[in-house]
């Protein structure tokens, strides 16, 4: 095992009609800027709770954030912030909005343009104001984790940042009712390949969280179906809404080695096509699993006998069908899991690769996803 | 699921030469009371690597905390702490000198006993010392939880009260490599029936809760002789240390109910015959597990199944045979795991039954476990 740090100070308020909690959660002194995505809290019931729960404080509203928040808006919400003196931040929505608001609690706070500090990545150590967040869609974990991705359209780019861990989030099941088919399955299929990252890496490195995050994947397989299926289904997204903040804050990757390739790539293929992140990674890694099967090889033995119960004696063999079960169960989640598929071609492949050419990639727990790998791991997925 | 909230702020550093850290760690303008146990910590080389991460710090040193921590020698130390002005607690042995240094960090800012503490049991509202820790023999999680069990041996009475966590809690694996093997073996009963505490409750109340519980129990079954075996086993340690403290720090218990009837029995008989507390909880679970086999039939069968691998037509059958594989690991562990090997009798019995009688005690998930059902439990494991 390797020597690690780990503290998440988040505090997880979780529940049926938790939202309420916020009118004792934030103190009455603050200015709130509460941030949201489009409409959908309003007819879902979350904004009517939340005026409610909020009726004896002072904030106001900015609404747009959109999907892959873009450093345009943000910038916007921040000049918002800064002119009503705002001095707390309260993200209502899912990944983005709680992305695009730690660039909003840090931007406030900062004197040049926001951009700035997606490209330094490290504002862990600098002073942001206080973020709480209503989370209304599992997905990416930012309701208790520092990171948040920000993209930049004008640029065609998506960077990742880290911050401070929001002081309180509110994950109530019962908003996620409303949820589209589609945003359901890539929050899952995001959820999945959070743990992935962390995981298919170099085996016995640590055997508890090992089982951990096989615990997480084998849940996601378990409760997928009833989470599309469309019926309010309290127990199965409430699963489902615990094991995506599990997944990504931290818990299941102590002492291990992480991976990322997956994402660095995946978070291209949104800058140019503008997918979803989720289904941008179930594209991408059954193609990282088999070029980097020599690397992944052992750890990917474990994960198919382990999850899917595949055991075989031909490596390459086992390896394939493992790779199989896993584009399989993307499929049985209603994703069309082919770059071809989803508006990519050949000339997507070839700017992806430019880029990470450009800027000198060297990806993954070994770093050995560089232009070329990358490229080889997107002609496998065309 | 059942709602819940969760958050744990301790800042765990974990690996090879951490202790060092504490000089950035502990600000520099605290006077520090560093408490200890027995003497260990001076030949394993503990204390030396903390005199030089201390060497510029202000601290004054207590020494003799005891295995289940004595209510009068707490009292000691706040007295020394008042005396000093101490307003920093670094705590570094065990459970029980972290469990200890926890009252001593509320007893310093309370002006009466410090019993008064530990009688109102709910400490998490009122104001205490920070506190930090070196912990050096997993077992009781206490370096990242909010809980401590106080013993009063004038009062042959011992209770658990609850404060804040740690600040920081400092975890070196090598740390534990001088450790007494029957030490090591009360730590690993320790943290696999703190985990059974929080899983063996109604079934399918959190499918994630329940695979990380298993995944716990899983990894101290395969760790065990490892870590057992005497040598300096870097990795079986170190999983060992991860394990004991994830499996008491709420990680496992979001959403779900939990027991700790075994816990309270165990309580009063090491009160009444001085056994290490994670001696005593293997000697009480399989009657836990027996007594209670009606309303804990569904989950010993699932724990059975995933853990060991046993699956029967015959329930009652099926359920001695899990009792059985459950008392052959903690055997394996070199522990005596019956009352009466271990200076118990029917007199033991009958005064732990008496007390629950005398408090009304109704412990367990579904307060079933009173003053007869205790009996029938010990007599069950005499």
């Amino acid at each position: 095992m390797n020597n690690f740090i780990f503290q998440n100070p988040t505090k997880l308020i979780f529940g049926k009609d938790t939202i309420s909690s916020l009118s004792s959660e934030i103190p009455y002194d603050k200015r709130i800027l509460i941030t949201f995505g489009g409409g959908s809290v309003r007819s879902n019931g979350v904004y009517d709770q939340l005026k409610e729960a909020l009726k004896n404080h002072h904030y106001i509203e900015f609404w747009g954030i959109e999907a892959n928040p873009d450093i345009s808006t943000i910038r916007g919400a921040i000049e918002l912030g800064k002119r009503e003196k705002c001095d707390y931040i309260l993200a209502v929505g899912g990944g983005s909005v709680i992305d695009g608001s730690k660039l909003i609690a840090a931007g406030i706070l900062y004197d040049g343009d926001p951009w700035d500090i997606v490209l330094k990545r490290d504002w862990t150590k600098e002073k942001v104001l206080p973020l709480a967040s209503v989370l209304t869609l599992p997905a990416t974990g930012s309701e208790m984790n520092s990171g948040a991705v920000i993209s930049n359209r004008e640029k065609r780019e998506k960077f990742a940042f880290y911050s401070k861990h929001p002081i309180v989030s509110v994950l109530d099941p019962s908003t996620t009712f409303t949820l589209p088919k589609h945003q359901i399955a890539c929050g899952l299929a995001d959820t999945y390949i959070h743990v992935m990252e962390q995981y298919l890496t170099t085996i016995n490195q640590s055997p508890l969280m090992d089982r951990w995050s096989e615990s997480i994947l084998q849940t996601i397989i378990e409760i997928a179906p009833k989470a599309l299926n469309g019926k309010e289904d309290y127990d199965a997204m409430s699963t489902f809404m615990l094991s995506a903040t599990m997944a990504l804050n931290g818990f299941t990757s102590m002492g291990v080695t992480q991976d990322w390739a997956t994402h660095m790539i995946g978070h291209e293929i949104t800058a140019l096509l503008g997918l979803t992140h989720g289904h941008t990674l179930t594209i991408v890694l059954p193609g990282t699993m088999w070029v980097l099967r020599e690397e992944k090889g052992e750890k990917i033995l474990q994960y198919g006998k382990r999850v899917f119960g595949i055991d075989g004696d031909n490596k390459e063999e086992t390896i394939k069908e493992i790779i199989e079960k896993t584009k399989n169960f993307f499929k049985s989640l209603g994703l069309k899991i082919k770059l071809s598929e989803n508006g990519g071609d050949i000339s997507t492949i070839e700017e992806i690769s430019k880029r990470f050419r450009e800027r000198n990639a060297r990806y993954g727990e070994n770093r050995s996803v560089n232009s070329e790998i990358a490229k080889e791991i997107l002609l496998h997925v065309l």
